[in-house]
């Protein structure tokens, strides 16, 4: 995949993280929260915000664009002082490009205040939306996060306790959720639903405690990795006390989202006892063995398809190269002058490196075909930089079903994998063999020593672990 | 009044507008809402939104700055195409200055979508937010604006229909409110509050029909002035059809802010029948009765005491003249490179004309005197430009109460006239002489002939026509 | 004149400021420029600048825009702890919106360094640029002030004295110049040609000194006018001591540019002994002589025509008045959301005060028309607004000649005056009558009660007073 | 080295394009030079600019910020429709951080116009632009680039022609350049001084001929590469005809700046007939040759080390892996919220990878150590993530000696290699071993079969190969 600001790529749509401080720290949980956003910023671009809890009333700033444009230092300022923050980054679809889905979202209730951040997709929103409104409730937006915020304050509200609300309002959801709440006192909570499709993990430090998507966000913020939070798991810190409780009581669970592995999280991440890196390596090892090729040269596209590839080359003996060098200055801001020059878009974004590709066979390894279109610019890029062969490994297997849990694919007419099978597939990147991982394989990369894993793999199955409606 | 951005005056938070066009008319709703708000944009300067009714749905947006600021050509291209909008520039009290609480505020409830634009203030907002809150609904900001929103939206919902919702929320409103709804499929509400304690005026065009704050946003959008919205009235606006009707049956009413007249009005807007020039010329000529002064010239503090000074010298006979010239590049984006040169800020905005104050006796006419800061300062720069004797005159009484309805003044403590009578505050101030209009005299200037015109006087005497929780 | 931001006015070029405090005061020249430069900003709105010597080397900063935007706080804190300082604020003409053309300009010569700040416009600025790159110097830009600033070093490495290059540097300059120029070591000179075209004047405060182009600017800066810089004088602040010298001994002089008391200057400035708030006033008077009217009101266009039409009412007798409400907020960054809007553009600017003018005989008091466009729509407004007669007065006389002098006025072709008659001009803007003032009655009325004062009248007569080659 | 935005690195000055479009393609030479400024983006982020030859005139656009800040859409517009460009990007020194030095420098001169463009330093510039300055010839800003500009523009006016002009300028220049004039009738000159110390190519299309600092400027911009142009030659490109000739006929040459291929270019650049990626691979073999290690994994310094590392692991048979993500949304607007969250920086920017390094004995390859500080910061990272031991390879010889001819190493005193000797850098940096290349091991990595180059390798041995004065 080229990059995460193409079309041509799954997206996910968020990253949350929330910090409780003890008394005696800094009260810096905004700056720690925008430490941590930036750690997350490849699991949204489009949106981030960070709500803190300050004397009772909580603020919140958000606003469209990445971590740094969207939290100036102006809002940083007013930000300021706050023992207790959650925060967001955010990956929109085409239709809620809205600056009224951003989170944090706040919810003032008779009795509380609670800010809500929230990764995942609840397959029964329109449902308890319109649950909610039945009994005269009202939205600002629409996304499914807001429900969350709503349900979760009316609970807490009827039931008297945040935590019960909190509680009420997770049994009654439906799909993925990673979520973390805070209260205007300080109170801050963080669920998993049963089936774990989203990570979260837990760290700590002398300060306090941090919840997080992904671990790589502990280190940027100064905090340990303690444990992933389990599936059905809820956390509440309070006053630097930290309590665990089982909130679901079914044990049958689809698991964790597997393309957490193979591409969103980042590879420093651990996720539920694996390392992203090494699963990765492992996916690279797997597809060697499936599709085996005689080549001179294995070779990522950058930056996603490189540890698949050093896994391919460790595997196959074939020795790993870089085949492109990607233009790091290249970002949402660039614009192009003419027209024309859109042409050459990918030719600005990656050039191939000719000395590792002319005269050789490659092996390119990428973690996904989507469309296909800018698989097809890639390789005749190879081609012209010399390459004889290029042969095509995905280190996962075709797209073939919606995501109900948080994943935006685009549409099943347009993957190309609902259009053509592999062989077609192989014709119209245009490549001379193309090889994907197969779902057991892929499982099995990503399989935990001593522990029996199970994930999410709908997206290739169309089996999807729990009903949808 | 030195000017709308310091401090030392009062404010007002809001004005309103809603555009209803009808189906052969060009779809350009957000842009003619865009230019009343430029010409409404004295009413508040914090924050700016439009929000459209398009195909069903509501778009909206909002953000902090003036309007040219808040409305970025991005933001207006994405409101373009649409026959129905609303929009909003907002003055924000200090506690409030978060982007949570600029207008628009949108309810999307079970059975459809509402946006809010208010001017004005709501008595029991507390206890109607407390009441929605206790069934369960929840809030984002803390606007009274979004009490209403919530609240029309809930009613909407239990009777079926918008317009009885909203007449509904307008009964249980305690307080001033000029108020525009637009529902996502373009239906458009304007009401008034049964005192009218806030101006609405209604336009017409061939295109279509225009509710606005004052008058002056109608000519600045192509519409013509038809009449006032009446205190107690709601228009509706629904397919190009216009009703109106009374919706409330009291008739003991406190009638329009007398300050509109005094201040916060655009000199070319006509409110309730009267001009609000015509009424500010008046209190000069009131003003020049009750406190009659031998002296060379009659000199206005610019801009709002322009027409005053105008009127004072056309009853006295003495000569009116400019003695200040305002910088009108200084606005709010105005930087002041060092702390030292804050000191300068008024000569920066306002430098004495010598040439006609030098060795002459100044009559000095201002709206009001808050805190008598800026007073002393001008005063202080009238000397040093030569003038020899300064007589103050202020066409409005003394501010000793707080006001309920929508003017933000500062605490009752900070109020120069709460600490000393009207010879201390000629003393503090360094004026020879100082003279306030008498209640009397100002509702009299504000008299329509032929008609009982009522006003609400309370900041001045304390009595404020409704009861006061 | 509807305002300077419009095309239909003549335009001035520039305002120059230049600033040497003492040893023992603050270090905030930077700063005090820039106060200086806000009270000069109506004499050029396109760019700005500033340049400050500081341990031998001077630093400049200078950008696009009002001051506000051009100098931000990023810039003035590399300004900062700087004792001397020259500033810029430039109105550029449509061939030269060139970022390369902003000033101050900065030279680097074998023995020195120097900046220098132009009012005005130098006829033989060709020729001298030629001169020089015959002598092998080249250029950045297309400004003359370049001119200037590349001749002064030039004369000043082979004199080996910056006040003899200066000196010798204007004895070649044909033309209108008020110039500031400012050594690396912190020696401040001020020269104004010695026809006086441009004004400049000197202040002075316990700190320092201060050079400006209008007296305005010194009380902004917390400086006493001392007096006016004379035609043809050198000012010279080095080490705390001012020196002034004559440098031209011709004695007959065109004299300073009689617009700068019809429209250029602030009305508070003080020009060459005469008031500009004062001339204006006797404008109006002179006007009320020579075309007299019978009317109900006389009205000024605004911000400009405010004076005359005080001056008008004074000697007709018949009451002033405003007609117009301009809005405010509506400045170069206005955003016109839809072509269609744009017609609308005067009315948003400018509302007639219906209060004002309905039925009655309007004498509309203007400083010029230029190609009468913006007339014509004002006085379609005021008609509209129900004014019975408009009578329009013309406080100078028809352009018809160019200036060669640093006024920018439109090519010859699309001067109104060139191409009608007044009766033309009358029917062409929809006026009952008009009258100019002839041009001995502006001499006049800009006349200095015991002193011979000259100006240079070209615009209006083809005399310029100086060779035009 | 961490990044090129970090202090702790050698840091280039610039890179330059031209562009000559034929008579009959696209007038988009502006919006091509863009899209090759920003693959030349590595080689300066401090400003960038473009200036064109349009009808005899140069239009130049150019501000601080990377080429997307810089270049605006509206510079880009106002840029449109040449068919000749040249462009710069900028890396400034400390001391220069002056917007006045941003390129390319335009001079006007009695019969012509040139813009300027260079890359490298000007050994002689002082003594040149004193030279200039003897003659009155005056400067704007302190880069040596101005002195060329001016020095080509005297030239060309004695001599009658641009080309005559700049071959003289370019004989009386000592030291590094690679430069670009563009004349305003667009004959677009290009030269490299004698030794060849920065790199300069030849591309061409259908359309026309590019001239660049790298090849990688070319595939971005749509050329093919041609050839490098050779050290000391001079290519003219008028009326779509290309000429070349060797300016210079001394022999003796010092040769490319042997710190670009360890670097300076992107890996994807040819330079003189030498794959930059291929150069480092081989530094990274070589490395493992001389300072051969017992150990479990080789791991890059991202991004710049990964070549080299490559190279070590293919050589060593010691398997090559990442021990660090890094966070690709850190750039240089990054604010850091707190004081306190700066000691972070390193951990947000860099993360150690615990799966790729926990339990290993690590071989981390980096490819400048220039105070030592960021590499003791990393390596101490490693060790915090299970690393047992640290060997650490430096693919280029210590900097103990300044550079002349563009680089901007820090002053000796920072140097870390000038105060301590490879084992006192090896204990403050924290390692188990410490290996630099040789010199002669880094020369014979550059090596090109079949052709004798000769590198400049001052930096590291003192020997300069031309004279310093």
């Amino acid at each position: 995949m080229l990059d995460r600001t193409e079309t041509d790529s799954p997206r996910e749509y968020c990253a949350v993280i929330g910090i409780s401080l003890k008394a005696g720290a800094a009260h810096d949980a905004a700056a720690r929260a925008y430490d941590g956003l930036l750690a997350l910023q490849h699991r949204g671009q489009e949106g981030a915000g960070i709500a803190v809890a300050r004397g009772g009333v909580i603020h919140c700033e958000k606003n469209p664009g990445l971590v740094t444009d969207a939290l100036t230092q102006d809002a940083m300022d007013r930000l300021d002082g706050a023992s207790y923050a959650v925060g967001h980054t955010r990956y929109s679809t085409a239709g809620g490009q809205t600056a009224a889905n951003i989170q944090p979202f706040v919810a003032e209730y008779l009795t509380g205040r609670v800010a809500t951040v929230h990764n995942g997709n609840i397959v029964n929103a329109a449902k308890l939306r319109h649950m909610l409104q039945s009994r005269g409730l009202t939205f600002t937006a629409t996304s499914d996060s807001e429900v969350i915020s709503v349900l979760a304050a009316s609970h807490s509200l009827y039931s008297g306790s945040v935590t019960h609300g909190a509680v009420q309002a997770a049994r009654e959801l439906h799909g993925a959720f990673s979520l973390c709440l805070l209260t205007g006192d300080g109170m801050l909570l963080a669920m998993r639903d049963p089936n774990g499709f989203r990570p979260l993990c837990l760290g700590q430090s002398p300060d306090g405690l941090c919840v997080a998507s992904e671990s790589c966000a502990l280190a940027a913020t100064g905090f340990s990795f303690v444990r992933d939070i389990k599936p059905g798991e809820l956390i509440v810190c309070e006053n630097g006390e930290l309590t665990s409780s089982e909130i679901f009581d079914q044990d049958d669970r689809a698991g964790l989202c597997v393309f957490e592995y193979v591409y969103f999280a980042r590879p420093d991440s651990d996720i539920d006892g694996l390392s992203v890196f090494a699963a990765r390596h492992a996916m690279g090892r797997t597809l060697a063995q499936e599709y085996p090729v005689d080549a001179d040269v294995v070779c990522p596209v950058p930056d996603s398809g490189t540890e698949a590839a050093l896994g391919y080359a460790a595997e196959s003996g074939i020795p790993y190269a870089s085949a492109f060098v990607k233009n790091r200055y290249i970002g949402r801001s660039f614009i192009y002058p003419t027209q024309a020059q859109r042409e050459a878009a990918v030719r600005l974004k990656l050039n191939p490196l000719r000395a590792n590709v002319e005269n050789r066979r490659v092996v390119l390894v990428d973690d996904s075909i989507v469309r296909g279109t800018t698989s097809a610019k890639i390789i005749r890029a190879l081609r012209e930089a010399g390459a004889t062969e290029v042969h095509v490994r995905v280190s996962s297997p075709p797209f073939r079903y919606p995501c109900y849990f948080g994943t935006d694919v685009d549409d099943r007419r347009s993957l190309i994998a609902n259009s053509l099978d592999t062989e077609g597939i192989c014709r119209a990147i245009g490549a001379d063999s193309l090889g994907y991982i197969s779902v057991g394989g892929l499982l099995s990369a990503c399989s935990v020593p001593g522990r029996s894993a199970r994930y999410c793999d709908g997206c290739f199955t169309g089996r999807y672990g729990i009903e949808i409606e």
